[in-house]
């Protein structure tokens, strides 16, 4: 399953590994950084002032490559919440610069120009950039839905289509659509990808894990549903962070987990890490010492709950407006987005910006996404009842007097 | 001199370019990203604590692609503390994260399998991966030095050898050197390579800028010397970062700056935001703002003077230090090494971990290198006896009595 970088790259035993090797002495001349002498940090006062209750060496310092192993544990263990993923066997996740670095290191280790990269329809546009433009390979789709419902058997002709090696992008809840199927829905997807001959290699983009609204959704990570799949023919990737899951946006923690048996991920693990190396280097420290204090702290799943009631009331709210403006959109259920249909998406845009609202058009669909992750309640009964006006103005420009504000007198 | 995956790349029209034009908007749902709905973060309590005296808002939402305009801005002012680069004509500095993620969006825009990659000998590692492995490109070297001076000479013999497009990494002071030419070798240097036939670009990798510790070096950064090239033949890339510069490891904020006119700075500066986002979207916001807040007070060169006369106390120890034990090294002047010449340095460097003492060994140039930036001025003493100790023990073990442990009593 691997690219010719993937076979060809390995862990170079240069600074980074013998800084590894020197860890535990007590005179460490292996890094060029700039410490005190005796482990602590040398930093500007003024980085000192900025930092507040982290310490300066947990923020300054270089974190170790591949990701500090307390928080690459810790991640395992948020993981673990999920019982599927609790029993999948797999790597320790190796800390990524958000979650599109994770998916750029997959593109690296798995995509050739003559792989079939498939992604769903609608889907993230930056995965055509991450996993197929980089790495030189065309990218085709696979539709999503099927009406309301998850795509299975036109997925399954789609694979079945030609029998190059592939890559396929599983991404539910699913950015822009706002779309989880249902448990029986996710199996039967599960099944079709079990089954395909391979060699596939299947990422599980998780990024909005955890956002579901609705009862009799997929519960967990799709990976899970790949646990104990045929490793010759398939291999699950699951690409997750603190981005959304922790609403750490800017901090940049995304993770990178292989499923598979110790001496793989050992194996897959070494070539991310130096891809990664070739790449970025190492990961910020800030951002990792803020999720693992995150992580640890007792009353998390208390202060996330508390997120997460807002963005359902959000949701809610945005249904019923959608509802009473007679809207149409994807099936939407989850995630912070809806994916609203309209006829001229980029005008609908153009003219929401002139009354002062922002949304992101999707031409190629026919839709305009709402994101209400960053609409308060109280806005999004407005946003919609804009957007209805919007639709409505694009379609039919409403007539009005000439008001030539250069003729007319001040 | 731009690669296939160069010449192809554009930054998409996607949801960052559509977020950007609703910066303004009174309603933003355009961003997967969760706010109080007014522009405020929603962030877990405990993140809160965390994050001290920094804005939640400049911690952990997403950065602007390309990196937070205001820290571009000032960070430009900051590179022009260099007369020379102040007037050459640059784009805007563009966020990276980390000098490594720079030098592989070089890779990206510059290097196709055919390109020759030219990078000093002895060199860092790294370069290895990132300008070369991974764009399927072989990597050749030029020899830094000629004995104790930089080697002009042998660089225009290495140049001419044919005329395929290359990339040149000129990385002053070095690492792992600790090397920094004279004013006069350098301006020999930016002569050479401004009337070599080119297609050339020039990657100043200015990672240890400004930690010099000698008179009579060149001042400033070596791109300033490659100020009014000529386009057509020579394009001059700045990499440089806060890592070193503001002792910011941890922090992974770079820059990349391209020396061109404003109409193709426009466009390189595009088409690297486009590799950006393809490979790890935007940069951690934390880092940025604290780089930012670091560059804003008033007491910034008082601060870093302070760390920088540490810095020069320990290397002024090591060189008496290493008078004292007649060890041989590459000529070493500024940043944070010294590459000290032994016979076999992996056994060296080995014997050094048992005594509890960490260096790194470079076989390809027969030396070890000892970074006095994690060393305080008390133990460079103890780190260079030990090393002197090591490279005798392995040059003639000394024959010691048997002491078998397990057949000893007790």
């Amino acid at each position: 399953m691997l690219s010719g970088l993937g076979r060809r790259i390995s862990y170079p035993s240069g600074v980074p590994a013998q800084a590894a090797d020197a860890r535990h002495t007590r005179i460490n001349a292996t890094i060029g950084q700039v410490t005190d002498g005796a482990g602590g940090a040398l930093v500007l006062p003024r980085v000192r002032e900025l930092l507040g209750s982290l310490e300066a060496e947990d923020a300054v310092l270089y974190a170790a490559q591949g990701g500090e192993p307390s928080l690459r544990a810790a991640w395992a263990q948020w993981q673990a919440r999920d019982p599927r993923v609790a029993r999948a066997a797999r790597s320790l996740p190796l800390v990524t610069q958000g979650l599109t670095h994770a998916l750029s290191i997959v593109s690296d280790l798995f995509v050739d120009p003559e792989t079939r990269v498939l992604v769903p329809e609608p889907c993230w546009g930056n995965y055509r950039g991450c996993l197929g433009l980089r790495r030189g390979a065309a990218v085709d789709s696979y539709p999503l839905l099927q009406g309301d419902r998850l795509a299975v058997d036109e997925i399954a002709r789609t694979l079945a289509k030609d029998s190059r090696p592939k890559v396929v992008v599983v991404n539910l809840p699913s950015n822009p659509v706002g779309f989880t199927p249902t448990q029986a829905e996710a199996e039967a997807l599960a099944e079709v990808l079990r089954s395909a001959p391979g060699p596939l290699v299947v990422v599980c983009d998780d990024a909005y894990l955890g956002m579901g609204w609705e009862p009799d959704l997929l519960q967990g990570s799709f990976f899970g549903l790949l646990e104990g799949a045929d490793p010759e023919r398939l291999l699950a990737v699951k690409v997750d962070g603190a981005t959304k899951e922790l609403f750490l946006f800017g901090a940049r923690v995304g993770f990178l987990t292989f499923h598979a048996e110790p001496e793989v991920a050992a194996v897959l693990e070494d070539k991310a890490k130096a891809v990664a190396r070739a790449t970025v280097s190492s990961m910020s420290r800030m951002g990792q010492e803020l999720v693992l204090q995150t992580l640890k702290q007792a009353e998390l799943h208390t202060q996330r709950e508390a997120i997460r009631r807002v963005l359902a009331g959000r949701y809610r709210a945005l249904r019923a407006a959608m509802e009473a403006h007679d809207l149409e959109a994807y099936p939407f259920n989850s995630g912070f987005f809806a994916l609203v249909k309209v006829a001229e998406p980029e005008a609908v845009r153009r003219r929401l910006l002139e009354r002062g609202v922002g949304v992101v058009a999707f031409p190629e669909v026919g839709a305009v996404r709402l994101s209400y992750g960053s609409v308060s309640e109280a806005d999004v009964t407005e946003l919609v009842s804009e957007l209805a006006a919007a639709i409505a103005h694009v379609a039919r420009p409403v007539a009005t007097p000439s008001h030539d504000p250069v003729a007319s007198p001040s």
